[in-house]
């Protein structure tokens, strides 16, 4: 059925008894959107987290210069969300945008937390994957301060590989904090 | 008692009955530490999380360069560890060093296992934590990104007040990603 890498996904982390499933099933719904569409709008409230069944998707924040800086991409098996704004429920400070046609299994918040409580198990289950998704962001923020731009491009290569082929290299200058002129210069310059 | 505001920090997210504290209280250890002490050591696989009782501590990590990059502080009730170290019990890539005389309430990664299982609304509170230093991680690389020297100094001292008086200049310039010359220029030039 249509949720199920979401299931797949799911069980890496904990076992569901087959009534469970159905509880999750109930309470996620798969949506369509095409390329372009916004899934969260800067200013609004982000409703829903959103779980990557097929596309790819960016997540950014357009600065006081009106420059836009991209917080992180989403492609199949990742989640995306503004998270302060879905926990909070306040309006979101990110967009995320879809930048291919997209297939998402959406939860929203008042659904997460009725889930949270018929099956307390997922608390295991968001307390692990927010677990890694923060060591990570850890991780970039050192990369960001101790690393040279063409350390970031290689080592955002190693651990993205699907992203290099699938975003523009433009949004990947943007992420790593550098101009597309630059990240050229790196790329053609041997790697 | 000595844990005390432990149960309290807790408490803010999660319902514990009497019976409950009794567990935690069981597998957490408060220990002291002098300054200039490691709680953390590169290499070393960190095998607990601590929440900070009374003192100051910092994280850092050593680039290739040699030079200290500050990954995070923290004051009476914050955690620290090296989560990626602690989460997958292999070593640390992080440094966690007293700044002062400090008093850490600890919990060993078999403990936390056990307390899981014993506790199972620990998942909820920890879930819940870890999700807001995760949105704190990110919106850090976004200022990174976007910010100004001088603006992500000044987003520092409104959101930590309590650190500019307790963490030696140097090392909020480190934290920024700045050189100290810098940090003091800012500072001089008026706020």
């Amino acid at each position: 059925m249509e949720l199920q890498p979401l299931f797949d996904y799911i069980s890496r982390y904990i076992a569901l008894t087959p009534e469970e499933e159905e509880i999750i099933a109930s309470k996620f719904k798969a949506r369509k959107y095409l390329k372009g569409q916004y899934v969260v709008q800067n200013g609004d409230i982000c409703r829903s987290e959103s779980f990557v069944l097929s596309g790819c998707l960016k997540t950014f924040y357009i600065g006081d210069d009106g420059q836009e800086h991209i917080v992180m991409f989403a492609v199949e098996n990742w989640w995306t969300a503004d998270l302060g704004s879905f926990l909070s429920q306040t309006p979101a400070d990110y967009n995320v945008q879809c930048l291919a046609n997209c297939v998402l299994a959406q939860v929203g918040y008042e659904d997460l937390q009725q889930l949270y409580l018929q099956v307390p198990k997922l608390e295991r289950f968001f307390r692990i994957i927010v677990q890694k998704a923060f060591v990570a962001a850890q991780k970039r923020v050192i990369n960001n301060l101790s690393l040279t731009a063409k350390e970031r491009y290689l080592k955002f290569r190693e651990e993205y590989p699907e992203l290099e082929q699938r975003v523009p290299q433009y949004m990947i200058a943007s992420y790593l904090g550098i101009t597309k002129e630059f990240l050229s210069k790196i790329r053609s310059t041997g790697s």
